[in-house]
């Protein structure tokens, strides 16, 4: 049994947001009919119109509604620091940190041989242009990928890539995350924690 | 740190859905970024126009494109059977085990008194008037209600409405799911199953 037509068709594009299977795409277009007229109308009209109005910075790639983006364009941050992340979420993520006063590069994704990502696929080539054109100099790369298979191919790719034209060529720490219990913590976090030991 | 307007207001949208929240919004609204117009359209429009060619069926109240709906009409049902049941969703369910020939009515909730979801909130007064002038008769009712606290207090309060004017009223077994494990069912669904044992 199936439902009206028009929530069949509504579920199935729920069903492309990430993570989303037929039952909560079922859940989220029934729990729309008990919206109104006029909520349906501008939460539709915000997807519909999504595209409006956001560019990706010529510079770093973020999302930005100009450009260059508001942190390119920021003549308080440090302009010789460049942390390279994969996407625009994790750049979100270490600016809400408060500790981060560089600059940024967002790559549109990391290296996979077993998907199929190849290094042209990624922002990479503008990284090295961006780099060799950099006025100040850049003293500093950060490499803000994710501390899994792809990330760590992909930051060996970048450190081999940049070793000649940069200098300090860093990663992000690993260790035990606050708040975690090093009874539950797996070997390689661990082992990572152990080599990164500090004197106190 | 905001994303650029058209995805921070998307993002609102996305979290009046059932269940997300301001991580998975902004997952589903940056995910979005990467579709064509053409998807992003199509998507709106099933959105802006979800109201359009959906009623609640006059009899049995479930959704529907046509008045009276399809299982209302199907003359091949068993006419003498009511199933009640809270939401679409769960006639739904029912519908899809195929073990059901009988005829739905949806209440549109449950009695709530903490919510303050009382009888004239549900659609209990058109249960009883239809019951009043069904033909043919109707011989059982199946309370098809949730094994929580609201779906006993409306189980309760139908069976106390009804218990003149129909002589079976039935309600769905309790015991252990099918693939559940004994050693870790709660005390309650353990002790429905002792209760409700069966000779074999």
């Amino acid at each position: 049994m199936r439902f009206p037509e028009p929530i069949e068709r509504l579920m199935q594009y729920f069903r492309m947001l990430p993570g989303v299977g037929p039952k909560t795409a079922t859940r989220y277009a029934l729990s729309l009919l008990r919206r109104s007229d006029a909520e349906l109308s501008a939460f539709g009209t915000a997807i519909v119109g999504l595209h409006q109005g956001i560019f990706l910075c010529g510079t770093c790639f973020n999302f930005s509604s100009k450009n260059p983006c508001e942190i390119c364009r920021d003549m308080e941050r440090d302009h010789t620091m460049l942390c390279v992340v994969a996407k625009p979420q994790d750049l979100h993520a270490i600016e809400s940190t408060g500790d981060y006063r560089g600059l940024y590069h967002v790559l549109h994704g990391t290296l996979s041989p077993l998907e199929g990502i190849t290094p042209d696929q990624l922002k990479i080539s503008h990284l090295v242009e961006r780099i060799k054109n950099a006025n100040p100099k850049i003293i500093e790369v950060i490499l803000g990928l994710n501390p899994d298979m792809e990330g760590e191919t992909t930051s060996m790719y970048l450190r081999k890539l940049l070793q000649d034209s940069i200098k300090k060529i860093t990663r992000l720490a690993r260790g035990l995350p606050t708040g975690g219990d090093l009874e539950y913590a797996d070997e390689l976090t661990l082992s990572a924690a152990l080599q990164g030991r500090k004197e106190v």
